[in-house]
């Protein structure tokens, strides 16, 4: 029997590491398709490491070359999603460096004087203050600002429980200024999806998307039209209750990959 | 023809100042009114100041003695209500001066220890910063402390526009963590007039709720079975579609009070 799916995309909290410990049997069974000629891409939706950050990372901690166009994070496609829409754009990021990184290397200019900023991407930001959430809520009110979100997660899942995630971040906007975002880039949107299968040529039916949430990773399969594969490697664990049915349920990566070989 | 309240709850911003501004006809109004002999007592959903200090300023202002004890803040709301369902507790206060102030004379201990905090109550801080929101989190959500609302505006008007109120730090906070608060002190909640109606000794019928919001002060008084009078000197104008009516609208209080004089 082979292996049935020609692309991964493959989450990265939860299913390559969990906070700062790496998730040994997944990185084999990574190890293993790659080997095999599978693609992998990867996605999270944290914002707050590049996408050239994250490429040196997994290339170091999976033994082999993962190029940055095969790294996908929000905060990338935040800044895509502007570019593709609008062009260059004043941007006022509440976000950190992997954010700023991303929206320079698109072609933004970040500014943070209220009225020349023509949008506000809101990323998780642990050095967040009232200052910033100022500066966004005005130049959204008063300066009619686009409002574009990395991602709506609630929360981090971090050693000891959780911390608050871009989300909340988000929320706070959306109760001062009374608008929603008008677009939110990370999963569950399925624009990633769009992008990957416009410029990797992979049929739909070869494509599988491996995570550790129902939330998120089963919910973007589901808007993409795409095979899902949870694993319990991270925030879901076997006895959690499942509010979306994934294609496949397994303990890890591994256990899934040698049922095929 | 006289005049047929006993006893005036007035609003502070928008009827008495707006921003850094004096409004002169509603001070001059506050003025008869004292000297007929009509009760006046001032509530403000803002927690940044305490009641010493409003009390002082509209002492100031009106040129008549404001004790104390006819002005209500949601600082003070909020540490009241705790001390009266749960008595003394240590809590953690996102907020300004004048909430500190308020909690530590009603005889909460104020701390930031997350293994200590038993509230968490939430006020305006233009000081907030991402540790003080994760604090408030992991307390909430890890040691099960009370989550405790000021008040829920989701603004505050300044000179060029809005800033942000102490509703979009609940709304954080509520994102995060999965959970409402238990309470919200201020207007529209019915507890400070439940407290005024009991301390006061004036009937229903004689109290007149003093507002320039229909969704704080009239909603506040429809909460509270009283008569409502929306002056247009604040955020509403005489052009905005009203929510909710009040008993009377006037264009200020020296017009309603004219109108009986």
């Amino acid at each position: 029997m082979s292996f049935p799916y020609e692309l991964l995309i493959v989450d990265l909290d939860g299913v390559v590491w969990r906070g700062g410990r790496i998730i040994e049997r997944n990185v084999e069974a990574l190890r293993i398709l790659n080997d095999l000629g599978v693609k992998l891409v990867f996605a999270s939706n944290n914002s707050s490491i590049s996408r050239r950050g994250y490429a040196a990372k997994l290339t170091d901690i999976l033994g082999f070359k993962v190029p940055v166009n095969h790294v996908f994070n929000s905060g990338y496609l935040a800044s895509k999603w502007i570019m593709d829409n609008y062009g260059s754009m004043k941007v006022y990021p509440i976000g950190e460096d992997g954010l700023i990184e991303e929206l320079t290397l698109m072609g933004h200019m970040v500014v943070d004087d209220v009225l020349s900023i023509e949008a506000v991407v809101v990323g998780l930001d642990r050095n967040l203050t009232y200052k910033k959430l100022e500066t966004a809520h005005k130049a959204i009110t008063m300066n009619k600002a686009l409002f574009v979100a990395c991602n709506d997660d609630h929360v981090l899942p971090v050693d000891e429980g959780t911390i608050p995630g871009a989300g909340a971040i988000v929320a706070f906007l959306v109760k001062s200024t009374g608008l929603n975002p008008i677009f939110t880039a990370g999963k569950p949107n399925r624009y990633l999806a769009d992008l990957l299968l416009k410029s990797m040529g992979v049929p739909k039916d070869k494509v599988l998307v491996v995570g550790d949430r129902c939330d998120m990773d089963v919910t973007f399969a589901l808007n993409s039209g795409l095979d899902s594969l949870l694993v319990f490697t991270g925030l879901t664990k076997p006895d959690t209750p499942l509010t979306i049915k994934p294609k496949y349920a397994f303990m890890d990566l591994l256990e899934f990959v040698e049922f095929y070989l």
